[in-house]
């Protein structure tokens, strides 16, 4: 039966809820496949990657300058320079045959391999040749100074890189230097989206008076993209329940889809037929029906053994707030994604005008972004809330969270770019 | 001739030079093509999009209640409320045929058509059904409350995205509003990555000592993906002349790469060949030699008519920042994209101990973001400057700029997120 009231739960109880229902860890651990280093960029690690040698596995010299012993320029100056027999030259990439004894020095280039015997380098610019054996050194270098020692860099056995970790591209340059040529990532999450209302016409009709195009489908199929994962467009779906329970029992049994999200039909209203099919399709069922947030309140969170369903509400800003805020978490929960902390795109600018929000619950106020004489002043959106236009003409937007009641005009407060 | 020495210049100075030499707002009439909307995500917009009509487009209701003419509810509250005459239901999706005169209701769903004569909505909560024929109204409202005008969200003819703009997820949604199903994007440019160097192995050898991986084709392959750009991998030359010339002068005049990024090679050595060969190679030819960067000095800015050619440090660390810091601006200018102050993800921090730099040079600290005490600190990377690990150790970096001496301990740093 369709539940007659929300009984509204935080973010948190929500999420709290389906991982206690879901063991993502569990989950995880049949979603491995391999790809090529070259197509890993912005993919998931699904192992550790530990160091399989020392970098750079040789002395090396991170200078242009000559490979000397550094007790032979101890107490050397301009006033007093050291003077040394220039033994040879090393070339690159290769293992050098010589070997400098005391009061001996080779010529060796950024990058290249320090001769047995030598444990420093000293910069060219310290130097003067004095003819085609000898070389004056002007300054006195410490053990290993314009060194990198063999395991320095990276020690073999190092742990590097850690299972959830999204690949940047210095993590991929990295890999490579360690010859990570096969990776294991993360399956990319599919997920399936419905649209769903009577009023929803495809974004090639023509809209009559009471009609609108379907917005959700491609709003939420973008940043399903976005956001790391493969969109499976369902279609559009009329407000008749028959019809609704069809295509989505089709899509909770379909294999391929991992997270189904139905945009509209969550509310209490007459029409809202989707808790109610959800209720019969799903097990173990819905597990939240109702969120303390703002816009977002009619959002269902519902389990079919490891399928997530989401219904979303249907008016597109708060759809699109409501993924921002609760999908995408659990989304890198089936990304096997570590969340950190600092992964959002935030900026602090300064509030243009009082905003105040009812406490219990968590409101996002889309705001314009804005330099004025060097200070980025964030400023709310006017006009009635839920215009689609509010989403285009917002930068971000500001979160008042539970236990907060609002900030006033001239605060600093944090925008969440989106 | 190879110049002795380098001629270094700002990041500023060498990105005007550049737009000069170049003029983008020409080179970008002819990189129109054609997206469907679906594959649209992150592209940048070819052209300005103004709205082809009124959105909604229709008086909306945007609460479930009943649509009155306000003037009838003026007064009404518990005590005193207005009575009603029910005169039918608006169904979703559809050009109400009945008209509202004074003293008369229809029920009305959220989304739904405002009926003629109506010119409010009472929501749900504040009325209730006496019979079958009256409804009881408990509160007033005023005039087009809990309504969206035809024209409120989004008016015929109006701008609502410029051109150059990234689409997101959002922007998506409302041309999907608007029926645009195909859009005019920039075409990606394509950036060619050449690593060079007698000690630069390919991924699948064996390094003996002297010899490491190549990590630039894979780090700047990613970059230049993440920067939305297509990567062509060109391979890794050593460094002989013939050898490079041959390379450059093919990638020079091969019509499908926009930009050419040369790792290695770039610096003022004997074994530096790359501004010797570019001079030769293009015209109006080297524009920059020596950027006032640490790390990234040895950088090289070349023009062949519309094609950028780019000399990057061999060193990892050095390419990735001048990457993130010269190249990623010009790729967004080849791409047509506006480049916004507030899309770099950055974040504040205190910094966990004093770092200094000379003046007259940008200076690039990579750092570590830790949370404690509810505080986030930057912890500078420490180790020998220009390790591969303090890539992958690091979670961005804080910038020292030209006319900074550095930054005290406990003083609060903005690290941008790389």
């Amino acid at each position: 039966m369709v539940q007659p009231l929300f009984k509204v739960k935080t973010i948190e109880e929500g999420l709290q809820l389906i991982r206690e229902s879901l063991v993502f860890e569990e989950f995880l651990k049949n979603r491995h496949e391999s790809v090529k280093i070259i197509q890993a960029g912005n993919r998931v690690l699904a192992e550790d990657i530990y160091s399989a040698r020392n970098i750079p596995g040789f002395n090396r010299s991170t200078m242009d300058g000559y490979a000397v012993m550094a007790q032979d320029t101890f107490g050397a100056s301009d006033g007093l320079p050291a003077y040394l027999n220039l033994v040879g030259e090393i070339r690159m990439s290769e293992n050098p045959s010589l070997i400098i004894h005391p009061g001996e020095t080779a010529r060796i280039a950024t990058g290249g391999m320090l001769p047995t015997g030598a444990n420093a380098v000293v910069m060219l610019e310290y130097t003067e040749q004095v003819d085609g054996v000898m070389i004056e050194v002007n300054r006195s270098v410490a053990f290993w100074e314009n060194v990198l020692k063999a395991d320095e860099d990276l020690k073999k056995g190092e742990l590097i890189l850690t299972k959830g970790h999204v690949l940047r591209p210095q993590d991929i340059g990295v890999l490579a230097a360690l010859g990570e040529e096969d990776l294991q990532v993360f399956q990319k999450p599919t997920v399936g989206v419905i649209s769903t209302g009577d009023e929803v016409l495809p974004i090639h009709s023509q809209p009559n008076p009471g009609q609108i195009r379907d917005i959700n489908t491609y709003a939420l199929g973008a940043a399903i993209e976005q956001a790391g994962c493969i969109p499976e467009y369902i279609g559009i779906i009329p407000d008749d329940e028959g019809a609704l329970e069809k295509v989505f029992s089709e899509s909770v049994r379909d294999e391929r889809i991992d997270i189904l999200l139905i945009s509209g039909g969550s509310s209490v209203g007459v029409r809202d037929y989707t808790l109610k099919i959800l209720d019969k399709l799903t097990s173990p069922g819905t597990l939240v029906h109702g969120l303390a947030l703002k816009p977002g309140k009619p959002t269902i969170l519902a389990l079919n053994q490891k399928k997530l369903i989401i219904g979303l509400p249907g008016h597109p800003v708060s759809a699109m707030m409501v993924f921002e805020n609760v999908v995408k978490k659990l989304i890198y929960d089936y990304k096997g994604e570590n969340q950190s902390p600092f992964q959002q795109k935030k900026i602090n600018a300064l509030l243009e005008h009082n905003l105040f929000s009812d406490p219990g619950r968590e409101e996002y106020i889309r705001v314009r972004l804005e330099k004025r004489d060097n200070r980025i002043w964030a400023i709310p959106i006017l006009g009635k809330s839920g215009t689609i236009s509010s989403l285009v003409r917002a930068d971000g937007y500001i979160t008042i969270k539970l236990n907060q009641e609002g900030f006033y005009r001239g605060q600093k407060v944090t925008v969440t770019i989106f």
